[in-house]
């Protein structure tokens, strides 16, 4: 674990701020880049050649092993059970029944999953687990489909499964590869890190993720991932609820709309649409709030639709209107 | 409401960043000033003559007519009722009945506070309510003691309760003038707005504030504010557990230390100390994570003690090490 030795200070652009009574009160920075699948950059903001920390986008690329080994047609997993495995679920009923029906189908238990416990993320789900005497387990994880995906792979191939986080371990090589490859890069090129699951991280350049989103979309990812990719798009198309979940950003974005998309931890925001354009959003501060506007904002000036209505008015706790969130990009 | 025309960009400068392996992920930037009970400039970072909204670092000041007019006398107002008057309290099983015994003595019932309802901050107490089968009412807000202040001041005084929150309610008019004369302002530089409670909420030169720390934290609040200021610096300082609560940052910060600290929603932290310096930080995108590193940071710069040492590890669900959040300040 090394610091940066002088202050990082990435050239950055407004996206978002909140006001209250007409005076800015907070403003989120951040950088975003636009790319077309053979990686040239058409739009963008502040630096987006540095290594960013992508964590979730990355996950519809994370799920590409599973699909262009045969693992998923083998083991006969359904749409919605590929969909959890590239997404970042809420814990909600269907979440966690599609995650187990994953875990059943490889023949693996609940036990093999070492994706940590949390809390769902949706609070309905979370105060219904709780009033049930519940305890989280790692299957209420936001990451419990990605992990189950990981170990499906592994359990096809006859992988052992106790390791199956470490670095060097086959699955993560091969995750490695599909990553780097539909981001355009080397595998040299992709920094690895540890992610609040406990599985790898990976830090690559915001323009390259546009890019690999671009191809995601477009039927343009390199070989072997054409038809795994195209497989992936459709069905997170087909279902958004389980990318997300109720009432989160990617669910209400992709509902009914053309494009796909998957946001990250620490405002990491990505999109892919069908006419080839791929779209990253990081916010410098982290901040996921900034997201639905600046997201919305660019979303728009691509084209994509249908898109909601930003919601931007800030309430006090007694529903009186106090401020209002609002796009700089 | 009105929306600034142009992107606020405020000059400001690194404060914080959240590091994975390594790697700068989050930045945070903010302003922070430094001043001595004139008013004079002693330290700053960033822009600190624009006003920001000092939400509830401006409790303390909120809390002066109070004890001023005489109501926390005649009403018998003990030290630690009147922090929670100054103080955004976890709703803890302690700070719910110390509000409740502020309005006693006021002769008023719960029903009086307008304070708006969330659940405890204070994760224990939360999930207790929860299982208590409780729902979260006004008093167990963290701002119920501010209110419950205002609601003893209007009793004292024969003043109508029921529009205590209007702007032009003689308490409101009495706290704009605290809060204005304690910075070193005429009322009409202080911006007014909606804090989240429902009361108002206060925009002012972060320097001001930083000048109004110095003043409460050291004998040199303008009169008629003197004796009022001195009990609630001594009151904060011998009871920082009304402050905010358990493992909050304020509490931890005051526990056995000399000086007073107050800190506020979107990313404001005060403090002042007993020398007549006070400081004032505002983290430009109102993340709360960035306070502890700068104001630790900061208030060692300042010579304050003792202070607890910074806890910057990043792990994951596992307890494993990912990363670090360290001051850039």
């Amino acid at each position: 674990m090394r610091e940066a030795p002088t202050a990082p200070d990435p050239p950055d652009v407004p996206l978002a701020a909140l006001y209250r009574a007409g005076l800015a009160e907070s403003v989120h920075r951040g950088r975003y880049a636009v790319c077309d699948a053979g990686g040239g950059l058409l739009d963008s903001g502040g630096e987006t050649g540095e290594p960013v920390w992508v964590r979730s986008s990355a996950k519809p690329f994370q799920a590409l092993p599973l699909v262009v080994s045969g693992a998923a047609g083998a083991l006969g997993l359904t749409d919605e059970e590929l969909v959890v495995a590239c997404g970042s679920h809420g814990g909600e009923e269907a979440h966690v029944a599609t995650v187990r029906s994953i875990l059943g189908k490889a023949g693996l238990s609940e036990e093999a999953l070492q994706s940590g416990a949390h809390p769902p993320l949706n609070g309905a789900a979370s105060r219904a687990l709780a009033r049930a005497g519940g305890s989280p387990r790692p299957v209420h994880g936001n990451c419990s489909g990605k992990h189950a995906g990981m170990l499906a792979l592994c359990s096809y191939r006859g992988w052992e499964t106790a390791s199956y986080l470490d670095r060097d371990h086959p699955v993560q090589r091969e995750i490695l590869g599909a990553v780097s490859r539909m981001c355009g890069l080397d595998e040299r090129e992709v920094l690895i890190g540890g992610d609040g699951c406990g599985a790898p991280a990976f830090a690559l350049p915001l323009r390259s993720l546009a890019a690999g989103f671009a191809r995601l979309a477009s039927c343009a990812a390199p070989e072997p991932f054409g038809a795994a990719a195209d497989r992936v798009r459709r069905a997170m198309g087909g279902h958004p609820f389980m990318v997300a979940g109720t009432g989160r950003l990617d669910t209400r974005l992709m509902q009914g709309a053309e494009f796909v998309c998957k946001s990250g931890a620490e405002g990491i925001f990505t999109a892919g649409l069908p006419d080839g354009t791929g779209l990253a959003i990081k916010v410098s501060d982290g901040s996921g709030r900034a997201l639905e506007p600046a997201a919305l904002s660019l979303l728009g000036r691509l084209g994509a639709e249908p898109l909601p209505e930003p919601d931007t008015v800030v309430r006090d706790l007694h529903g009186a209107e106090v401020g209002s969130l609002g796009t700089l990009v």
